[in-house]
């Protein structure tokens, strides 16, 4: 026997990009169901982005889930960049006429917008399994999933796919329909989470001839470090006192000399990809986030990227449900990947001038040193990467 | 028999470079000769560069050679970008607080320098073949050169290297103290001078899916047209009809209508190459121009590179006549160096935006159109573009 749920919009993934759409949409009285495929503690288990941009944190607000992060998150009006032993401000509210961006970790942002979404009585399914899209094509499209040895059919106007890179929403998509592009970069970030008092107060970008480092944080109790590692390398290649003693010869001597060491609570390895699938929008489903894009970390435009297209989404349903006018719904694809290809160049951009390529060819390695250059040099240059980091307007 | 000169400055090269050294040394009482293994009618038929940076235009005044150049030439505050169809100003001048380049052909501009050379009773040397250097780790460096079957000597004090990219001057530094640095681009641009006015009060480049292709001009009855075209590609591959039939196919539909055609009074094919070599002194020898780096002709910073090295050089031989101080000649290589890498930087950014580069990643292709994207919609970014144009502060 299937249960079938009616409802507007089916959003497909409980990460901060659907919950949020749902939240938003629920204020606007537009009914929606999310289906997320594991436990909402795994969900906030994942330890992920942490710098909020100033638009997304407006989201926030919009949705009504702002005030923990308005109390506890860090508003940092720039940062650091470290070349090879000298320490250069980015100066982000001086060049971007006052803007900031609010550093606040995505696992407290998820459990607020799962609070938020408890309180509204919002419908979040957990455990939710073998989603399935039918009908994407048609004015009816619909999902299925399973639940135990239940199953469930829920039909909706609209499908959002915000489950991730490796959800069922991009897949879903002929092949000959959609066309991916795709960028892997030589190395990973090794990222340690740990309870210590982070060693600057505001993050650190470190170009050094031993590769790259980020000093981050999550709050003044949690710090968050990375290293770029070979691709090679695994987490059973670090023991915390290698990570440690790595981290400190990539950080000017006065900055190592104040590292605030301990166990690391988390370890982890990533690879730095980019990556986008065009378009972003076939019949009734809409991807959004990590399903249609990804980015290397390097300039925090992972979850920000996510959170532009939850904005054009929220913004063309609105449009459609309360005015009927199918502008937004129609432009979607094309507005939100203007966004994210600027995103990516961003992230691209970053991460190529920070990063050691071991094999890249001595230009090319110069190139990267100048850009830095010519950044630190020049006023027009740090406006475009503050405009960048700040987010730039939806 | 070897008749020796004694001089303070031995100039290899009587090219622009060379020839404005000179006359700049010898304003200022610093006595000096220039070695030239061509005549003057070979060195004043190549046709070159001829988008001159302010700090150019400002040195060919300081070296009183401006007159011609302030009377014929053309002031340009902007350029065009053709983005497949779409025009777009870039505001040069709006960008700069004003500041605007100089349109005005490197023959014009090597022509007035010999002028003046001779009307100072410069010594510029023509046919000086087999030059070679001597001793220029030394306190006593001299230069030997042949013209006919007499052999001469040159005495000097500083040797300076404007010899050109296939010049002796960077060839007489050790293989293990120079340190080459390249890029080499997959095509050529493929060169037309035209007694034709040019279909454009300023310059268009223009970024289209057949490639590259810039509308650039010499005076308002001399135009210069350029298209990328494949490395295999040779100039008998192209008639005068198929070039002006490919330029229309890469300007808009408007400006292609407007296309004055007439003969190529001159046609050839250059690779695109960005060339550093480091350092760019070597004892008394101090290069400059073309002899230690090469930029491809998009962005216009090739003689203007080159100017600035002469600025450096200039400056540095007055402190040490005229002041005794010798921190300029000490810190040129560093200082030119610095300038140079960002005007390298700068035309490896505006070549690989606005090319075809067919080999490349889709992923590449995309970011290219949207650096573009970007630049369009950014005041910094445009802002960034703008100063380096014009020409970065010395």
């Amino acid at each position: 026997m299937t249960n079938t749920i009616r409802t507007k919009v089916g959003i497909i993934g409980g990460g901060p990009s659907g919950l949020m759409l749902s939240q938003l949409l629920d204020l606007k009285g537009i009914d929606n169901v999310v289906l997320e495929k594991h436990t909402r503690d795994y969900v906030l288990s994942r330890i992920r982005a942490g710098v909020l941009e100033h638009g997304f944190a407006e989201l926030m607000r919009e949705a009504q889930c702002g005030e923990r992060m308005d109390a506890e998150g860090e508003i940092h009006e720039g940062f650091y960049i470290n070349d090879n032993g000298a320490m250069h401000r980015m100066d982000l509210a001086g060049h971007t006429g006052g803007n900031s961006v609010v550093v606040y970790g995505q696992t407290e942002l998820t459990r607020d917008l799962y609070e938020a979404r408890e309180n509204m009585g919002g419908n979040v399914i957990h455990e939710a399994l073998d989603v399935a899209i039918h009908e994407a094509k048609s004015d009816s499209p619909y999902l299925t999933y399973r639940q135990g040895d239940e199953t469930f059919r829920v039909d909706c106007d609209f499908i959002i796919g915000a489950d991730g890179f490796h959800g069922v929403s991009r897949k879903a998509i002929p092949r000959d329909v959609l066309k991916e592009y795709e960028k892997i970069y030589p190395f990973g970030w090794l990222g340690v989470l740990s309870r210590t008092r982070p060693v600057n107060d505001e993050l650190i970008y470190s170009k050094t001839d031993r590769g790259f480092a980020l000093c981050s944080l999550r709050s003044q109790v949690l710090s968050r470090y990375y290293l770029q590692v070979p691709l090679t390398d695994s987490v059973e290649d670090w023991s915390d006192e290698a990570f440690w003693d790595e981290l400190k010869k990539r950080l000017p001597d006065e900055v190592a000399a104040r590292l605030e060491t301990g166990p690391s609570i988390e370890k982890s390895i990533a690879p730095l990809r980019s990556f986008v699938a065009e378009p972003m929008r076939w019949g009734n489903l809409f991807l959004a986030g990590d399903a249609a894009h990804i980015v290397p970390p390097t300039g925090a435009r992972g979850l920000n990227s996510a959170a532009s297209d939850i904005y054009y989404l929220y913004h063309a349903m609105m449009d459609h449900y309360l005015k009927g006018d199918p502008t937004g719904l129609e432009e979607y694809s094309a507005k939100a990947l203007a966004r994210v290809w600027k995103a990516q160049r961003f992230s691209w951009w970053m991460t190529t001038m920070l990063h050691n390529f071991p094999d890249n060819p001595d230009y090319d390695r110069r190139l990267q040193d100048i850009e830095l250059a010519y950044l630190l040099s020049s006023d027009a240059a740090m406006t475009s990467l503050a405009e960048n980091y700040v987010g730039l307007p939806f």
